[in-house]
């Protein structure tokens, strides 16, 4: 049969991850690859999930291998509020629901909030993800070019009746540009989405991965009423396990409830009740201090590489925190035609191009240091640094 | 701010699940509950998990505590496609997409066939998560009220201008009915799919807790091009790990992956490792066996009882596997009202209508047979017996 003819309008906008596709070119042995978002698999808590997982097996393997309260478990939930209220935000657990993975985080939202020809605020650039999610629910993502332009973004979206169901910021070492808003910017935010009467949502996976200097508040501890704040395991410690967690006003929980309840019902139970676990026997800070001290180690070696290979003209961000540089080519030269004269350099990227709503950012490259092991963090920017010279001189 | 105002047309559509609000009420400890579809824990293979985590931390963490592919672990796909080419499908693993539970599978397909305003062709009663999924992408599950009536549905659907996008079926031991449909059954769903062009949904959780008999073939196996099969582990083994899968043409495995990349990335890694090593070993089919054995003698012990105290006029289905009977009162008899006077003598089941999508149903409830005790059967069909008693009397 014709599957082309009974798909939904909702598929037919959908867009394949760029990042996917690239990297199915990148995955020839040889390649260095700067591409993926991946965790250093050397901060792993192998040994100490050993443990815990037997313990969880032996102590509550009736209620750890059995289905699961939808809105997630809640020795997990409870500590996670813990965590946050010491950061000053005003919740309970019942503020926190479970998703398999910030990403669900990211579609149940789009799912109970968007219709077909929403608009939606972010960055320029912003999280791949993020937008696919919101193309999947055939809203329109409108890029704001520099901060200080968000409330004429907002205000000209909204004069044209078009007014955005949210705006969409990752305040913390952006995905892809490594950037943190200050004190000033996040309360500018607040104050256009109090202006326009807009939800806010602050996504942020990178925020305690941070290698110097002191954080900013999160923005939900200055606002609970209209920020959803997004958080995940899969930055700082496990991604295999798929788990993430939305914190909003209860009134929004309850809506995501029952959207995830028809999603997947709940989420993965016996990874949630060993992260419980691991947060409880305080294992999580005690390995985000070592993972913090490799990703520094990492990034110093990657911006030394950078400054030492690199031709004039070229330019990146230096981040305090993440896993992520940013990188520009001077104005007019495309990362995509760069990507094929990389890959044939053996190195590989994802192009700027992929996290720009509106096409822009051509000239642009994304750059993971956290993956890579120390040696090929060098001859990857040198082969890098080499592809460059060979399109730019 | 007011969420009301900004809800999607989506999100207004949902229904929240009846079973978990009924179950809410229900979890007082001195409640037998026939509610649930849980698989009993005494099924739960917890020595064997011990090891094979162990084994899976000790030789293949760096892969299954990372990110992992969209379409699922490669293993556990080839692994799957030999168990089903052994019931007869021409299929490789490309045609399989691993999913965060069988629901998932329901939810993605759900998001790339439907339009608001389209219809589904189901069973009445079906599937509850199914319906919610439907409702959810704001789509019409139109019931059909007995199986020979489904050519004369479908062409009235077609002939108003409504062409169903799929008939969802649920073969075998059919929730909540616990029915199974037998060849000639099949062979008629496939022609009149056949006939109109349909798209069908071959939903099988239940069909390897089969107590005796023979089973039928799969409708996958009858038709590659217009059957899409959903599996599961949430009810042979592990509920607590979420792992589903969809089997379909290698176009539509395509699409969903695309769909997944937005929803949840992948599958938690770490819990495929674990299932794939767990069948790699032989270790399903052995678990099964125990399983269906402790599932027969429950659904034995189960009938026995229902002969024994149930009062005139009310009747059940016999089902060959599965977790499930039906039941029904007498005409004109509300289980919604039973339910009440049920709660109060300390039993509960799931109210029929919950699983009809045209509210019908009403004198129908659903019994679960897997999750409690023996002793607890018997006292609680005693309850329940009593309880209708009191109604009907």
């Amino acid at each position: 049969m014709n599957i082309q003819n009974i798909l939904s309008d909702n598929a037919k906008n959908m867009r394949r991850s760029a990042i996917r596709d690239l990297l199915s070119v990148a995955n020839r042995p040889e390649i260095i690859s700067f591409a993926g978002g991946f965790p250093n698999p050397a901060t792993f808590p192998v040994e100490e999930l050993k443990e815990i997982m037997q313990e969880v097996l032996e102590k509550e393997s009736v209620s750890a291998l059995q289905y699961g309260p939808t809105e997630g478990n809640g020795k997990l939930r409870t500590l996670l509020a813990d965590r946050y209220r010491a950061q000053g935000l005003d919740i309970t657990k019942d503020n926190i629901l479970i998703t398999t993975s910030s990403q669900q985080a990211i579609d149940l939202t789009s799912r109970i909030f968007i219709n077909p020809g929403d608009t939606i605020v972010c960055g320029l650039p912003s999280y791949l993800g993020a937008l696919q999610a919101f193309w999947s629910y055939q809203a329109q993502p409108i890029g704001v070019p520099k901060d200080e332009e968000l409330e004429i973004v907002v205000k000209t979206l909204i004069e044209t009746g078009r007014k955005p169901k949210f705006i969409y910021t990752i305040p913390d070492f952006q995905n892809p540009s490594g950037i943190t808003l200050d004190l000033e910017k996040r309360k500018m935010i607040l104050n256009v989405a109090r202006k326009y009467d807009l939800l806010i949502i602050e996504d942020s996976p990178y925020r305690e991965i941070r290698f110097e200097g002191t954080a900013y508040p999160l923005m939900y501890s200055m606002d609970n009423e209209r920020v959803m704040l997004f958080g995940t395991l899969s930055k700082t410690v496990l991604p295999g396990f798929r788990i993430g967690w939305v914190i909003a006003p209860e009134e929004i929980i309850n809506r995501l409830i029952v959207a995830k309840q028809s999603s997947d019902l709940c989420t993965p139970v016996f990874d949630q009740a060993v992260a419980a676990k691991y947060f409880e026997k305080g294992l999580f800070e005690k390995n985000l201090e070592k993972t913090i001290e490799l990703y520094r180690r990492k990034r110093d070696l990657m911006l030394g590489c950078f400054e030492k290979y690199m031709p004039k003209g070229v330019s990146w961000t230096k981040p305090e925190g993440g896993l992520f540089l940013f990188v520009s080519l001077p104005e007019g030269y495309d990362t995509t035609e760069l990507f094929n004269v990389a890959i044939k350099n053996d190195v590989a990227f994802v192009i700027g191009e992929a996290f720009h709503c509106d096409g822009s950012g051509k000239n642009t490259m994304r750059i993971n240091f956290s993956y890579m092991g120390d040696d090929m963090i060098e001859e990857g920017v040198k082969r890098l640094a080499k592809a460059i010279k060979e399109m730019i001189q």
